[in-house]
């Protein structure tokens, strides 16, 4: 096969048609600031990290077992333990082809070499099943994960192939798909995989290759969910978005990582084969996931037993799950519908999402990550051993890794891709979809943005390449930022156009308002009635135990509804009170206030990086209840 | 072996010493009112339906199969299925005791010889593990439930040996506790089962027979756990209580059936040897468990992804999970307590659990059971079909049967034995712990109880057989009761104590105070803040969907903190609110009051009794957000 790459669509993802184009990862690059510092730890450190732990736990020794003909004994790890070698090698083609390190390059090969030696002459790669002693292919749909794992190795490949050019890695991925195709194609097992993930991989195929069967395969996907056709399991077949055909449903629902990424790719098959009706579902969908089940961090999923989504409006903040591969499956959602419907809230969930949850889950070192991201941590955690594996749930502390540990590598492959989010271009012009410090440079526009945000509120745009005619320069202006001013001209949220002739030199800059806001809740969400988060700017801020003085208790707190800034802080004033004395908990008078405290704030992300502490997000507000004296 | 049954000791539980000691099923017996109709129910129907149900599902049939040899292909059902079919002779054993019905002896006695035939010659007994094929015996201490499966063995065993005289059941039992002192013994192995139950059985097998080693066995079981005899699992050995040496825990923790049955086993091993510091250590834990992880119905447990006590305060009360069996486990423990201490407030814990939860679990035909008991629910269920197995936690409507089933022969065994529960001698005297129409004829003390209780407040006990000397009766007066009185004189809240010569004839009357009462929860239960509960008596109460005027959404109404009794139903004052538009739930202004409505509510357990509906126990009040205008 002749495969023809665009290096300028280096990107994760690349529709052929839609409201607006991405950019590639040469085209836009970061420069110092909050994001670069983050995208610089993981591949200084979280890629060893990850390839050591793949290592240590013997996952990645799977693939030279299954070469070796060493399986089912040697296996080690979950099912979808390959995957996470699939989503390293992901990370390692990006930061590969922004970098060009050879030492990268020299790693990423040796690991493509064991995972090729692993496929089959079919085609078929998995380490997990099809031996003697193994359960047969394809014979546990809804939980073996098979299908999802080629989608990971298709994303890898077409990374790679997107960012540096085809290689084998990627014909390993070409020869996975065209044995997906072959065996759940039009004529062959009519099902879908317990997880999605290689609808999205599939459409990206296709968008490399040109190759048709690769969209139509997706499409045959997307089409038979929902028509119950994995059987049924104690969550019901929602869990895997197989209860009814997505066209019908209202809201996203079930795991929530099965969701976005089914969502995601289902985007992807509508825009390709211009299916409006398609994609008014799964827009309907986002938007009221957004309105319902959605936490103010922009985190998702709010059940631990199956990971799932909950009933509209139940979005307690403690055990908040919130796993962090659903946000990145929700920034893979949103940037798509973003691309094909150009509209500003879009941009402004992923960068809810991106600072509230994508950025807190690493710990500074890059070695320790949240799996699961609470809004309100009511014990302090105790610090995971830097060198065990601990289940998936445990996150009142990050931990190395865990037994289910799809977050790091996820969290990998979003960082060292993270800059294809920041802006895209139409026939227009160019959009700006997210702040930070950044070149850009299309060939057509260029400019520089300088920026401390989420900091500060400044936000200078630096013009240095532009054609001779007007164009339209877009700045988001994001839905909380009542007050926003572009070049001392008020501007609403939403989207604001500069069109004009500019020139090189010329420059633009956007104020964003970063005041503490009070942030109260829709009364329906009953988990936090009675309470209000604090936000600025982008930043969902929350209180943390190491910062009140000693023997004020985080949970016997009250706050008035009011927040400044006061030496770089935000800081709420909190009333102690006297907790009920210890008995029936229920039956209980008014409560004693005992004194004030003054309560800092500090941006969420940050919170649990100064050893064990209690946090809480949502704030409950003094009220009839609290005996003001 | 020569077993000596006093048949005055027919009772689940009767400790050899302790402050209070139980009456056997002859000595109390329930007259027509609340809980006799349900232990009528329960005699006439639930005991059939479980029945059909274990042959459908095939796992009585199990045992047969193991009998015939056709094991390990023809076994059906989860790995402790056996222990429904020994929680419904347990069932039967008490109901044939009380009523000596010969059908339903037959019935016993055909499913007894069933499970005999399955029985190995070592005394080892159970259909899922050992056989060719199968795993090994005790190769999974974790989750094989094979000890756990022995304790409901033995407690059936028990039941009919109290009942009626040791039988081939009782023989049955002994050999496989014979068994399990074989092989768990001091020389044998040293850990413990995933799933606690054996503990007090062996403790009752001990008081039945006088054989020293059964309460050996269960004290070496109870001193092993904790120590990490068993494998770290994801949720964590806390899960089944093995993370801490029972004598250290502060509060009960884990699966909340487990902690619940392994704390009543404590209990029983404390009592029986002696142990002070043992019971302190039990008692501790669940004054702690009751002060912070007990829902206003009693109900215990929050969790759904391990079927757990929440952390302190975590008490959501939508998808509360508040298992039925953990009710029982409560009530279980509550008992031995009271039976150890004498103290009403373990009495007052027993009579929430059994108005609130054990009620609300049956539907009105016995046929069909809440698995979970949530206090929110937010969208009407769909009616499962009559004959269709569904998951254990679907709860939103009654269901008749679950993959795991254990609540519906747990219930059947309760509701068996009910009268067990009601009242307690001592030796100055008689103690009336829990009030329901009944007549007590000990031989020493007698009287009849008359009560429309918990309907009405008022209950006369009129005495019928007394000695001649002075004596004690002791009347509980409920910790709500503020306001009560006995014949006619204030008494407070904890026990009321009448002490003189009494005569047959001679009436007493409590009157307890039935006005609805608002209810506030502490401050700490997050998950309630700005709501309050209506109770009456001792009775829960909640806003049903059903009872509302059309178009009145129960999620959009807020209360004035104000019951009043109206026609026989209380009725609090809903505000109707105008919900937030449809977009971000956060950022949200006052919600403009759109009018009032009368709230009737409903005893809790009556919920879910007319079709589908949305239910809430906690209401929210009017606040300062609420826009009264």
């Amino acid at each position: 096969m002749t495969v023809s790459i665009s290096n300028d669509k280096a990107t994760p993802a690349a529709p052929t048609t839609g409201r607006l184009r991405p950019l590639g990862l040469r085209e836009i690059t970061l420069k110092p600031g909050f994001w670069q510092q983050r995208q610089d730890t993981n591949r200084n450190a979280s890629l060893a990290h990850i390839e050591h732990w793949l290592e240590k736990t013997g996952w990645l020794g799977n693939f030279d077992a299954a070469a070796e003909g060493r399986l089912p004994g040697a296996r080690r790890g979950r099912e979808f333990s390959d995957t996470e070698t699939y989503k390293l090698l992901e990370a390692m083609a990006w930061e590969y082809g922004r970098t060009g390190d050879p030492a990268l390059d020299e790693r990423y090969r040796a690991i493509v070499r064991r995972v090729a030696a692993a496929q089959e002459p079919d085609g078929y790669l998995n380490t997990n099943f099809g031996r003697p002693g193994q359960a047969p292919r394809y014979s546990d749909l809804e939980w073996g994960h098979e299908i999802y794992s080629y989608g990971h190795l298709i994303q890898a490949g077409v990374a790679r192939a997107r960012a540096t050019g085809p290689d084998e890695l990627f014909q390993v991925a070409v020869r996975a798909a065209d044995h997906v195709c072959e065996v759940f194609g039009p004529d062959g097992i009519a099902s879908v995989c317990g997880h999605a993930e290689i609808e999205p991989a599939l459409v990206e195929l296709y968008r490399v290759t040109g190759e048709r069967r690769y969209l139509e395969q997706a499409r045959l996907f997307v089409e038979r969910r929902g028509n119950q056709v994995l059987a049924d399991i104690e969550f019901g077949r929602s869990y895997f978005q197989d209860d009814m055909p997505t066209r019908q449903a209202e809201v996203l629902r079930g795991h929530a990582v099965r969701a976005t990424y089914l969502a995601a790719g289902t985007v992807d098959v509508a825009v390709e084969t211009g299916d409006a009706g398609l994609l008014d579902a799964v827009t309907r969908q986002w938007r009221n996931a957004v309105a319902r089940r959605t936490y103010l961090t922009g985190g998702m999923g709010s059940r631990h037993q199956d990971e799932a989504f909950g009933d509209d409006y139940v979005l307690p903040p403690d055990r908040a799950y919130s796993e962090t591969c659903a946000a990145i499956g929700s920034v893979m959602l949103s940037w798509r519908l973003l691309l094909a419907h150009g509209d500003a809230e879009y941009a402004d969930l992923i960068e809810r999402t991106l600072f509230n949850v994508i950025a807190t889950s690493p710990a500074d070192d890059g070695r320790a990550f949240f799996y699961t991201n609470t809004l309100h941590q009511r014990t302090p955690g105790t610090e995971p051993a830097p060198d065990v594996l601990v289940p998936r749930a445990a996150s009142s502390l990050r931990a190395p890794w865990f037994a289910v540990s799809c977050c790091p590598t996820n969290l990998a492959r979003t960082y060292a891709s993270l800059a294809a989010y920041l802006a895209t271009v139409d026939d227009d012009g160019l959009q700006i979809h997210q702040y930070a410090a950044a070149t850009i440079r299309t060939g057509r526009f260029g400019c520089e943005i300088d920026t401390s945000y989420p900091h500060e509120g400044r936000i200078t745009v630096r013009i240095t390449e532009s054609p001779d005619t007007p164009w339209t320069l877009s700045l988001r202006v994001p839905h909380w930022a009542t007050g926003a001013t572009l070049d001392g001209r008020p501007v609403e949220p939403g989207w604001a156009h500069l069109n004009r002739r500019f020139s090189p030199g010329d420059v633009v800059v956007l104020e964003l308002p970063m005041q503490p806001r009070i942030t109260a809740p829709d009364p329906r969400i009953d988990a936090i009635r009675g309470c209000v988060a604090v936000e600025r700017g982008p930043i969902v801020l929350c209180a943390e135990s190491v910062d009140l003085p000693p023997g004020v208790d985080l949970n016997a707190l009250r706050v008035l509804p009011h927040a400044e800034e006061r030496d770089g802080a935000v800081v709420v004033t909190g009333l102690t009170v006297q907790p009920p004395p210890h008995g029936w908990p229920y039956g209980i008078a008014p409560e004693p206030i005992t004194g004030t405290v003054d309560v800092p704030l500090r941006p969420y992300h940050r919170w649990a990086r100064r050893g064990p502490s209690t946090m809480r997000v949502w704030l409950p507000l003094a009220d009839g209840r609290t005996n003001q004296q």
